[in-house]
């Protein structure tokens, strides 16, 4: 089993002694760190100047627990002007799919959370299709079906924010959900929501980026994990990867190699979520992998 | 050494037994095909319904020489509707390299040049700058300063045309050549123009693909080896990499990173060219690799 | 829905006129090629002098069916000393599922066959655990339990076999199935049973590759698909492919991303030998994509 | 122009508190940390308990010069008993590039050279052969030619050894230098000698790897840079990459797709060496790209 650990992500203004006092508050208290990385932006850029940190520490190598910890690391913080949260590796999060009839990515999914890759707890699955509800029932988790359409979207989304708030959700996952949700829920769990996109962003934003595609003639594709913004596919993005494709690939072969390249990067780009390894500021993220 | 052929490579629209009579006529002549390939697109964009072919048949096994061959081919040709032509491995391509202030698409395919991997004449470089004249001249190749300003566009391409025409190029090659070409010189020297962009098209057109990548915080960067056509950055693509970044890299690493995948890109985008292995319709490649 | 269509597949001496005499015999009967593949190896290996070819017809472009295109394709076929098989789409490969404990290759198989992107017949799965029993049966699968231990190999892997040939299996995948198969089976199934083992072949050969690399201290790891021959991990590599890792990967780190890497490449590995497009000859594959 | 930097890179036994105590120096007198990396490792393996390290401190924000700064840094560094060394970036390293007849890397890197993306000196080039004096030399750059026969193999290794430290190197780079060095000279330069292997270690020890590639079958190849010691090719690897080839590609094409991916290689582990990013132990390395 994993050693319990408590995971501290955060940033502030760049300034000396930032490392030495953080790690100096770890080290008085005897606290034992597994991982730690930092990374201080000096381009020019929308992060320009700010410092980012993330820290594993073995949980029972400090003296107290969680909410102590927080406590007594609140005024450095503060000091420090952090944006910053502790997380307790033994408090599993809970994590909503969001999925319409394509298999490939809740498959992906189900399969690591079955084998423990996938740490977490999975409440339930929202789908505005029946397609899966056996399957996810028979994995013992509950299916909600919620139907999307031109005219019901206001009460649709309503209650898939009535679910997600019901099931104590911390993140969305929109594992091929085919619709675009309305710009309140995407401000109301801003960080929370994670979408796949179907093609290398920013190239083939909105629709059909596969058709696009083939239309441009480019000789790789790819796929995007990214936070959801009110911005139709312009969020922060996570993770990214592409696959070799070539003249004799129609379109639907391109989306078969598509689907490949979709669940491996939205599993990655979830994991490197759950894990707190990705930290967002402005419209960029710092990923510690 | 490598083998003498000739290399057809053709385009037509498809039919029944088009394989059937391209290799009857080889076959019936004791031709010995080396490498051979076939494509017919069977989507509904632009190549709908089009047969593409590339064919090496092993000179000294034909009982004519080139001038002959393409007599006899003619009508056959002709019956199939066909675009076409037929290449000698004998007769090495004349490629103009031209260049500004950056080196390493140049050293990278005088590298290969000079070690015949890239087996062509270079007549000539081409630069707006002097920075390698000596360089370029040590190799025994002959070096042209053609100054560009806001002013003298017309007159500086039309002498880039002059050399191109005077040393009897084939292929132009913009080995990372900072400036847009005038309109007329693109459609005058269509499909022998290719240029290197450094991104990963169609996202970041134009100038400063890396500044807008480095802004949009994508996670792979990339190259395009492209035909020059008169609308910036929209020509036939060739041939694509990327390469993976993260948040510690600034725009300067991901210049230098970029460059690796440049020049690997422009060296291999060539060399399909060169080998007759790109075909180009509408505004699409297929590429017999 | 897809063309109806058959494939040929065959290999045999290079000489001149094979790809004239083959598609002239489809051009005769009116047949309409949609794919067309050759390759004549000119090297010095195993390969060498020798011809592959994979053709693809449209079935109704046909005036006769399978039967009668075999009887009439076999004199040519024997003409040129072929090796050859033709095969139709219409009539679906049986494959049969061998696993052990993981999950992630089930999964991944079980998704694409469930969505008709993997079009075959899946009579049942085989596993020496009962772990997979109520997963693969909820998709309406059957399955066996055949316990494998050291004093019951020859009954077990007897069994085995008559279940393969009970269902009437053409194609057994080894999907991580942690035992090695006694030689008479590899030798009864030559060329039909495929193996997706977790390493680079030939790096890391035999039990536990991903300690071995970790020992190794390299920067890369990697799956290979092979058939299964009676020398272990020795058979022709069909495909293969790698991701990168770092100091930081742990083994069980290395584990979790080798399953992405294992599950894709299988699956890519077992289309090709579907679509018959992995020709065998002496120890190596020519593979037609 | 790049900031001045000091470079502290250093291993020790874990234990709590190094980070602390590390930062704490630095931020006790003013030191501006511009980069830091850390790695605790966890594994069974031959780094266990190990604790590695790298941090970049902006030179003028310390109160004192190199001299004083390792001074005062080694008694925290006895204490702690580390390994350990610090670099200036204002003192370029001296950079020996010994060559055979192959051009690829020796291209490659004077091209980043010329660039200053290679901010090195390069005091010589040693070859055994004649072919690039007058291209190095044209670089401003001293060529030594020493003949290495059977009969001369001492006399000769002595004079590359008295060359190398006449020049006063720091690091010498066999850039495909297709001789096996003695091994009293790999013990006396350990950790300083860099190779470019021409193969995907441990696949394909020894010579003609692509041949022994090709036989296997195998379908990516690969290039490993790692440090020479006196067994061959078994040195700690710096860095791994590979490129797919398929069966139409003859060894004189594995050849040509494999010269890029050397140079590509050798010139990323060269860089992670040289700005002190590749930490050695036992005979694995931690690299803080």
């Amino acid at each position: 089993m994993r050693t319990r650990r408590y995971t501290l992500s955060a940033s502030c203004p760049d300034q000396t002694g930032i490392i030495a006092r953080v790690a100096g508050f770890i080290a008085q208290h005897g606290g034992w760190i597994l991982e730690s990385r930092f990374h201080a932006d000096n381009g020019n850029g929308d992060l320009a100047g700010r410092y980012f940190m993330r820290m594993e520490v073995k949980a029972d190598s400090l003296p107290f627990h969680l909410v102590e910890l927080r406590e007594r690391f609140s005024p450095l913080a503060e000091s420090l002007s952090m944006t910053w949260r502790i997380s307790d590796s033994a408090v599993r999060r809970r994590v909503v799919i969001v999925v319409s009839k394509q298999e490939h990515c809740l498959y992906d999914l189900l399969s690591r959370w079955q084998s423990r890759e996938l740490d977490v707890e999975i409440p339930c699955v929202i789908s505005n299709h029946e397609t899966f509800r056996a399957f996810v029932e028979w994995h013992g988790i509950a299916f909600h079906h919620v139907p999307v359409s031109a005219d019901n979207k206001t009460a649709a989304y309503a209650e898939v924010q009535r679910i997600f708030d019901e099931v104590r959700g911390d993140t969305m996952v929109l594992a091929r959900f085919m619709q675009i949700l309305p710009a309140d829920l995407c401000e109301h769990y801003a960080g929370q929501i994670i979408n796949i996109h179907h093609s290398f962003l920013p190239s083939f934003v909105g629709a059909r980026p596969y058709h696009q595609a083939y239309e441009r003639g480019v000789k790789l594709i790819g796929a995007t994990c990214h936070y959801v913004t009110p911005e139709l596919d312009q969020g922060p993005i996570i993770e990214q990867d592409v696959i070799r494709i070539d003249h004799s690939d129609a379109i639907d072969d391109m989306m078969r190699y598509g689907k490949d390249i979709e669940k491996a990067v939205l599993a990655r780009g979830l994991r490197y979520h759950l894990e707190d390894r990705v930290l967002v500021h402005a419209n960029k993220t710092v990923v510690f992998r």
